[in-house]
């Protein structure tokens, strides 16, 4: 008798997006003529970047021919001159030496972080922010290295770091020792960045007590600050502890491309049962190339043409506006009394709910009385209560609107 | 201290491909100007059809436009034009009902054949055939539902089912109650196709076991006798035991451009260990949607385009390149007194070793003397010991170029 995997009966029914998703057509169809502003799904509202355009253009035309047709991606880890131009752009421009068969492409970083734990044992102890992006804890509750859900939604047997005000949303290492540490930075939801030295603290105590590091790194384009490390590579001995996720999803604008990157170091070391040391890069290229079978060749094109003079042109000026919205967002709901984090360096904006009206209250109060869409911080978890995560990925016009309608609440 | 999952371990280190790979890099080297034709890996040689290029083309300029431009696709299974068209194109026209939420479109048969493991248990017992397409059983052992690898490669816990020349490559149901059965028809390596009859016969078994049937027809464009069925479905009450997987990499040269579906449908039921039945369509739902974000807009409508009037004929022409291919080395091998299978209604033919001459031995006497590569029937199992696999994807100039040098032997 087949057997379901109970694992996924733990899983909390509500995921976020389905209930914001569900308040809001609810809303639509009260109020039909309503203009609803979201600024709450993290999606691109930017076209690609005519870069992109032209190189999937061309590639389309290369598959459409026998001569340049290309059939299955013979590495599974991606075409050589794509990873060539992302060891190139994206690490040793910051000083970061990467070798070839360390970059693994795939389809998203919300699969790529939630397929890497697979390799690792069920006994490993997780340990995430609170706030967090669920991902991470889902695809844990799926593998079975956790408990049933309490009454707040978190596991038993995950750490829950409190991201907060007053450790400027950067949780310090525990006490305890913990194996898998999924770091975000910069942060979703709360827009924060790690400096040098809070990343330089995760890496000794990685070091120290033999953890590994999730290092997820998709928003590092919207870093401003010349200070803030985009790769925790840029921190000594990080290659020994530490994976890195990058994302062509919120740099390029291909949330509907599909495109990221994983960054295995060859120095990664885990470890068996009876203490012997095993090498973490071909184990996952084993799970990669047996499970996953390449990226499209017309994508891994758009994707090689986000690293050419005139694509990084491009993208940084979708980038420019986004951050124009962000900055425009901090100003207004500064001015109008607000406690307003990040969207300096990233594009999420983390605003307290006032008068410590609760997360979904405020979303409500928001949907109803402004007809804009935010997201209740504490659908992150218990410590995101009394926040809303505002996106700046909306066009500008739609953004001033929202503003304008928030100022007249 | 960060634990490895040992199951990755207990992988045989030979993957198939790699070592076929390895042998013939060897002899490259060692002969640089021999002209080597791979009948080996199964990967297409024809290009893209004009109206999947066209379609391409037309959703590539979407992207590159703010007023038509596509971020996330909010469903994750696949936006509903390609899904109606899939229902409508590969199901209705059989007689076969199946509903848009139990269509998930995605990035590839490799993929969902490995990833639909992980929603059951892990003490379910797995049945394969032998021989058998490899990832079946990597991602089972990867998961942990078996022992260590034997002598010849099998793994303990599993139920290898003997696939032969005796049975016609098509094995019956086992006396025992197994629980995940992996069936392939048209079959990868062997081209044998299943009748109605043998695949009631299966569809009986899983309903007086409650086992789950993971039928993969990803080569169903292929059968061109039509009596035998191209969707499990076709089979009354499979909808209860069975979940089938399809793809474009062979009906449409997809290989380099990954799209597949596959179909779990509402009626399917697997338990918990206190004998409650459980759903499995939303357990997939949510696996799918949590680890995984969907396929390129851009992919998806060039998919879309193979359902088209045009777009079909179009993929036929190439479906016809590929089979007459398969009947000249059905033909010219026959007459030089091998013993051939398949290629009727698959693109593999399966091809007995003369003179019981193991599959290695002859991989290699084709490689030395007719440069010729193949894959030995003995990398899909041991029951493929002293078979090996030819592919009709080639050009046909290739596909006569290598059967005049094997001529010559």
């Amino acid at each position: 008798m087949i057997r379901i995997n109970e694992n996924f009966l733990k899983l909390k029914a509500g995921y976020l997006f389905p209930e914001i998703g569900r308040r809001v057509r609810a809303f639509k169809q009260q109020h039909p003529q309503a203009k609803v502003i979201s600024m709450g799904i993290g999606d691109v509202t930017q076209p690609l970047a005519p870069a992109v355009i032209e190189a999937m253009h061309r590639a389309v035309d290369e598959m459409g021919r026998q001569e340049t047709f290309r059939g299955y991606d013979d590495s599974g880890a991606g075409y050589e001159f794509l990873r060539r131009a992302i060891i190139d752009g994206d690490f040793k421009v910051r000083g970061v030496d990467i070798e070839l068969d360390e970059v693994f492409v795939s389809d998203g970083t919300k699969s790529d972080t939630g397929n890497m734990q697979e390799i690792f044992g069920i006994d490993n102890v997780v340990a995430v922010a609170d706030p967090v992006y669920p991902v991470y804890v889902d695809t844990n509750v799926m593998a079975g290295r956790t408990g049933p859900a309490g009454d707040e939604g978190q596991y038993a047997g995950i750490v829950y770091m409190p991201a907060t005000a007053e450790n400027g949303f950067v949780p310090e290492p525990p006490d305890k020792s913990v194996d898998m540490i999924y770091l975000c930075f910069p942060n979703n939801p709360t827009g924060a960045v790690a400096t040098k030295d809070a990343l330089a603290w995760w890496v000794k105590y990685a070091r120290e007590h033999r953890s590994v590091i999730f290092f997820d790194a998709a928003y590092e384009a919207y870093i401003s600050d010349v200070a803030i490390p985009h790769s925790i590579y840029e921190i000594d001995g990080a290659e020994e502890v530490a994976i890195e996720f990058r994302s062509c999803s919120k740099t390029a604008g291909f949330t509907g491309v599909r495109c990221a990157y994983a960054v295995v170091p060859r120095q990664l070391k885990a470890y068996t049962k009876d203490g012997r040391a095993v090498e973490v890069n071909p184990i996952w290229k084993r799970r990669h190339t047996t499970k996953f079978n390449g990226v499209s060749y017309i994508t891994q094109q758009g994707a090689a043409a986000i690293h050419t003079p005139q694509g990084k042109r491009q993208i940084q000026q979708t980038i420019d506006i986004y951050m124009g919205n962000a900055a425009l967002i901090r100003k207004r709901l500064t001015k109008l009394g607000y406690q307003v984090y990040g969207g300096i360096n990233a594009p999420y904006i983390w605003v307290r709910t006032p008068n410590g009206v609760g997360s979904w209250a405020f979303f409500d109060l928001l949907l109803n009385k402004a007809n804009v869409v935010c997201t209740p911080g504490v659908g992150f978890g218990p410590t995101g209560e009394g926040y809303v995560r505002l996106t700046a990925f909306g066009t500008p016009d739609s953004v001033k609107e929202a503003l304008d309608r928030i100022a007249k609440l």
